[in-house]
């Protein structure tokens, strides 16, 4: 109300941008355009996976998440214990793709009253768990009551040497695009979920059809973070020019690494890791099954580039598969198809798909 | 729905404790219990103002602040731009409370599709304005939809040698009990918008009566952080023994410190430092001065806690008041009344007043 008399004289009408408008991306790009920085100690801000922070003989890292309750996640699917861990793992994965060591967590929660206390204790026994596999100290938080929903706010520090940090901005031209694990799984697992919740709100007494789809349902509810990465890599004696850990789907992600480092890139779609049950899933639901990997996200696996003399080093270790190579900016983001045609990459990301 | 398939086989009803049961306190305790640390970083996990990490010639400080609308703040009468402030000014309080210097902060917003674009510019230039203002550096966040109002979760790291961080737990029995400032002027400003917001709600078209108040709505809507106290203690060579920042009221920080320190106190409540005009309007609103200060909350002083030979050194520092001692924790936590009796220093804390 005091708002409207301290604009009583302005004449114009006040412009209204809906935020659908902008996108989560043009949104960030928007409020934090004007963001200044004032310590020397801050080596790198917004636009990575997490800040780095000088702390003298190594770095700080600083990465922050949100989950809110019918924006990210179900509660009619999703069981607390494992929103918990998921939530703590979604933040543990952005210190792993930053090449960096987990060390320490904040946890704040809003939460309406129609949440016992012990929902919350299965919340926090996720987080805890969580927390012991990734070797994660929980040092504080806040709680507070909501008015609607549960949300979740986690803050995550991690370490590394100053010299081991690695980025989004340091692939070159030339440079081997590499991916751990298999994509696509958590997002069939997602839709597989959807379907059965479908069935059981027209008939309560009908019982899920999850058998089979362990795997698929087990990525989209515990997710795990690929922290053994940074060993694979120093045992292997490489150093990755670029990582992005795959939250929003590949193509968005290769995406962030062709911007920052401003390259292009070949990505070759059949050589896309996809397991063969979530292949034959996504072909049941009528989706082409690189599109589960390029776009579906939440596989928590990492995306890095690699300098093209260590190709023999890759090879050797399990678990990785190359799937392209950088090029100059000027020659595009591609995606050569099976049959060899280029077409150009796009972000439909997570929130196209769902739509 | 897997839940209830999965606890088929249960026979015993579950328990189901309300939140309102436990309280915030009671509730932050329930869920902590189980937690573990890790990392000898670790050097203070959960239970102060900020965590506190080992980084070798220093340490890093971390908190975190949760603010949800309808809970924390009205936007009847919080203008966007003083709630980004507030918001980041709450969080560098918290540094300051462990005698640390404000560093980096990240900021992650969930917001409903209600708000424009031009809301959000409002709420960040107010948190870089505190940034600003504090030389704070904004290096990350997150922001997301929300299914309704707006949640803000901010994050903070300060700064500190490991040697001038000041913990809760640190007071002895003799010490003084020191307040920057004044109290209770925070809680008046936030009664006089209140009672305004319900003028306004039976007669949109009168205006609120707003002037004269100006300190107290000034206190309540664009509060500051005392991080100048850190200055004033090292100028005058005082190493304080303990410290806390005054955001849910006087009696439950003073209780905090006595609990965790292992002592008792001594308030004498005439020495509460209390601004005349805010006495006033309590007299007119029918509270008792002292209870603003007490039980009020939000103003954002600093307490702590100084050795006894202290004393002529703290004399000298303008801006703040000597209001009690500590004592040894068997002669129990005490008031002193204007009128020489002894009363039990019990802690309404905020949500008792505002019910």
């Amino acid at each position: 109300m005091f708002e409207k008399r301290e604009n009583a004289p302005r004449q114009e009408p006040q412009k209204h941008t809906a935020l659908s408008e902008l996108g989560e991306f043009g949104l960030i790009d928007r409020l934090t355009r004007p963001v200044k920085l004032y310590h020397p100690e801050t080596i790198k801000g917004i636009g990575d996976d997490a800040a780095v922070i000088d702390a003298g003989d190594h770095v700080i890292l600083l990465s922050t998440d949100l989950l809110v309750e019918g924006i990210h996640f179900d509660l009619i699917y999703m069981p607390l214990k494992h929103l918990g861990y998921k939530a703590a793992v979604v933040n543990i994965s952005d210190i792993a793709a930053m090449n960096g060591i987990p060390m320490q967590m904040t946890v704040s929660i809003a939460v309406s009253s129609r949440f016992p206390a012990e929902a919350l204790d299965e919340l926090y026994s996720g987080i805890l768990l969580a927390c012991e596999q990734y070797k994660v100290d929980l040092v504080g938080g806040d709680t507070s009551s909501s008015p609607k929903g549960l949300v979740i706010s986690i803050s995550i520090t991690g370490t590394a040497q100053r010299e081991e940090v690695v980025y989004r901005n340091g692939a070159r031209p030339g440079d081997l695009l590499c991916v751990t694990g298999d994509l696509g799984s958590a997002y069939m697992g997602l839709l597989v979920l959807e379907r059965e919740k479908k069935v059981f709100q027209v008939n309560p007494a009908m019982q899920p059809e999850l058998t089979g789809y362990d795997y698929q349902i087990g990525r989209q509810l515990k997710p795990e973070a690929r922290t053994d990465l940074r060993g694979l890599l120093q045992a292997a004696g490489i150093k990755a020019t670029s990582m992005i850990d795959i939250s929003d789907g590949l193509a968005s992600e290769i995406l962030h690494i062709c911007k920052q480092s401003q390259v292009g890139c070949k990505l070759f779609e059949e050589k896309i890791p996809i397991d063969e049950q979530t292949r034959e899933l996504a072909l049941e639901y009528n989706i082409i099954p690189s599109v589960t990997a390029l776009s579906g996200g939440e596989d928590y696996e990492i995306l890095f580039t690699i300098g093209q003399t260590d190709y023999e080093k890759i090879k050797g270790i399990p678990g990785i598969t190359i799937i392209g190579h950088m090029t100059a900016a000027s020659t595009g983001k591609m995606m050569i198809t099976p049959d060899g045609k280029e077409v150009e990459l796009t972000a439909q990301g997570w929130d196209g798909m769902r739509k």
